[in-house]
């Protein structure tokens, strides 16, 4: 094989981007992949519309299901997202037995399976590192170098835009609204901010990140998920009071939970407390993407503004942190490129790398037995008696206090915010039923998760 | 092929962890590998030596040449280290086409040229992750995920050791040697010391991350080398005053230097000053291991204790940090075991992955024309006019000052202490040779390199 022939289903700033990569960096990359890797063919929407990249020798056309089987190209990528006709392109090209390069989370998150299979197939593969957190290499980290661990959990921040917003407010003291506003118009939010600040964008991310965590197929409409919307300047005053910040993050981690530490040192299952504390030893995972107030020394605190982090912690490697641009398009590209230069190379060898076994078949722990600390913020009349009433349903409902923090008003009631000790969601849930039925209660302003500082 | 035969030269703690895990991983790993993995045998120096694993069905014996060249094996894991039997090894099992699975820093930095060409002439490979900075996988992905990129720069926290007793002589203000005992009896420092505290280790490590960030040969004796044995309380006590914390880094800067984003931005070149600040714009690496300020707020500033972290700079993706324990079986087992599953699914699929490719033939800039901000901490006499002197010499030698700080002491002496803007090592040493010449300057007591904020 001389030269490895690329077609492109639709050509924004992330293909345009990588035609380039292709063009300026051809020496360097066809020493890698033993073979010169061409642009040769892209379909996109408007062929007169003007592109940032010289279009030289690369043929246009307006149907991406002719670029996709087309018996001339090798490798597709699809960089059209949604999961209309890229689902279609990607679709046609893997039946045709090529490599597909996609960025496309919400495709892999709602069809990789029939797509993994479809690759399997027909020999082809997929490569996907810029679907999730940008140009970290964190999908190959788990497919590939932490293969030999266990993964008990994966903590991240995953949604560039919803970190910028949430660290401008927790910069300015600023309302969400206003400060959304302004993300929009520089850019870092889009005119519908809804796949991002309601978390979807966040959950198709941590689907992909727990199939490949833990070789199972994740259902994503069963993923828990929050947006950043309801987080109010008075919950972010209020944490950092307590020693928090509040991020959105997006949590995995694989029941029965047990310490990696603790058993390297022991040889043993960890005692009983531990996991009687994360609630029941069967198997399955735990998924959810949620505003969260993180401890200020967690190194996940300090990542701010449109940056993205992952933590893993795997048995033999302990605990890692990727830390890095999750969107735009030089880091998209970047994973694109270097997805492309992996597949080229895998094509002139007649090899391809392993698809993810999806095949753990692992249950997902439905919410309300999930085991989170809580942070609550409530108003109540400023009467005697009171907080005794609001401990007393705490206790018989087994939720235990960590922090408390009570502050006076100018009016007849006293705003409290509780942090709890892990609880399951039933338990806080039925708490809060009950007290918003006393009378004192004037009403629960919000409820967040809060993750613990060993965590 | 229905099984991968590994034969292991060596089996300390790393070896018998990787063993542990063939086998206990060994359904999960035989659906990605498409075989199973089977340790066959092994070549240890005392066969009667208890092993932390059972040993059930793994042949002993003392001769690791026969090991490394049997033709009933696929791959071999090299885990004795250093350069003399490890070196006889592996060369005998590439000359032998087999994969070769190494975590041998010293190996890989002296003889990888020689290594690397030998596999590509017998059709193996060498996968070498956990050589640098343990379980994380930048390796792969210098290799691998950031192809599509100019690496710009690389900046590591790449010794356990040493990062450990800085921690702990910023965490207590003790004395290097005390914390070394300490070190030393927790296991965490070797009996002999001096790979680690005089930056061999961060040397061996640095020279590997600099050949697959920027794809050239770095010979081992000309990196620019310094360990932490001549930091001082005092120096530990004075940078947090000035808002810095003393890390061992090694650094790894791809000329002439330029600012991707500024590029981005631009399209075009970065303005003047910043490639002059530089200095010259000639085409080289900077490479150099020296205990260093970091300032505060960098995020290499909270990586404590035996945690490694490393800091990329590249042309698309911007600044990525990988962070997590460097060192130990847990951590370099899993990379080794990583490395084990990724060689193995190769061999069933009849191909391999790329070898570094060192061509690029980029010189190493010498040390005194290497621009560094420095920290110079001395005592003078404590009369008038002395620092009119100093700062003439400075000014005459183009030494421009950033910080200074000078102390009073009960003596008749002052400490005075430096830090400069970027300047060539060629200049500072003049300038400290003049001063050392002056009457009233009664010591140079430490100088050190510093990072700038913005690196």
């Amino acid at each position: 094989m001389n030269a490895v022939r690329v077609g492109f289903l639709g050509l924004g700033t992330v293909g345009s981007g990588a035609v380039r990569a292709l063009r300026e960096g051809r020496e360097r990359i066809a020493a890698r992949v033993g073979a010169e890797v061409i642009a040769v063919r892209a379909a996109v929407r408007d062929l007169s519309k003007p592109r940032p990249v010289d279009l030289t020798g690369l043929e246009l056309t307006t149907d991406p299901l002719a670029v996709a089987a087309a018996p001339d190209l090798d490798v597709i990528v699809e960089v059209i997202g949604g999961v209309g006709v890229a689902r279609e392109g990607v679709t046609a090209a893997l039946r045709a037995g090529k490599a597909v390069v996609t960025a496309n989370k919400e495709l892999l998150a709602k069809h990789g399976r029939e797509l993994f299979a479809l690759a399997d197939e027909h020999g082809g593969e997929i490569a996907f590192e810029g679907a999730v957190a940008g140009g970290i290499p964190i999908l190959r980290a788990l497919g590939h170098g932490l293969a030999g661990n266990r993964i008990r959990e994966v903590i991240g921040i995953i949604n560039g835009t919803t970190n910028y917003i949430l660290s401008s407010m927790t910069a300015t003291g600023r309302p969400y609204a206003e400060l959304l506003a302004e993300a929009q118009a520089a850019g870092y939010a889009e005119p519908d901010p809804t796949n991002d600040v309601a978390g979807h964008d966040a959950a198709y991310k941590l689907a992909i990140l727990a199939m490949l965590s833990f070789d199972t197929w994740v259902d994503i409409d069963a993923v828990a998920r929050d947006g950043i919307t309801r987080v109010q300047p008075a919950d972010i005053a209020v944490a950092g009071k307590l020693g928090y910040v509040v991020k959105l993050l997006g949590i995995a981690r694989r029941r029965p939970l047990w310490s990696p530490l603790e058993v390297a040192a022991t040889g043993d299952l960890p005692p009983a407390p531990s996991l009687a504390r994360r609630g029941s030893a069967e198997e399955g995972i735990e998924l959810g993407v949620h505003p969260t107030l993180v401890p200020k020394g967690h190194p996940l605190a300090a990542v701010n503004d449109v940056y993205n982090a992952i933590f893993v912690e795997g048995s033999s490697v302990g605990r890692l942190m990727f830390y890095g641009r999750g969107a735009g398009d030089g880091p998209t590209g970047s994973a694109v490129v270097g997805d492309l230069i992996e597949v080229a190379r895998h094509r002139c060898n007649h090899c391809r790398a392993a698809l993810p076994p999806l095949d753990a078949d692992l249950p997902l722990v439905p919410t309300d037995e999930v085991s989170s600390r809580y942070y609550v913020r409530m108003r109540v009349l400023d009467r005697a008696g009171v907080l005794a009433k609001l401990a007393g349903i705490l206790g018989e409902e087994q939720v235990s206090v960590a922090q408390m923090l009570q502050t006076e008003s100018d009016a007849d009631w006293a705003e409290i915010v509780w942090i709890t000790h892990p609880t399951s969601g039933r338990s806080i849930e039925r708490s809060l039923a009950r007290m918003a039925e006393l009378e004192v209660v004037v009403e629960v302003s919000n409820v967040l998760h809060c993750l613990e500082s060993g965590e």
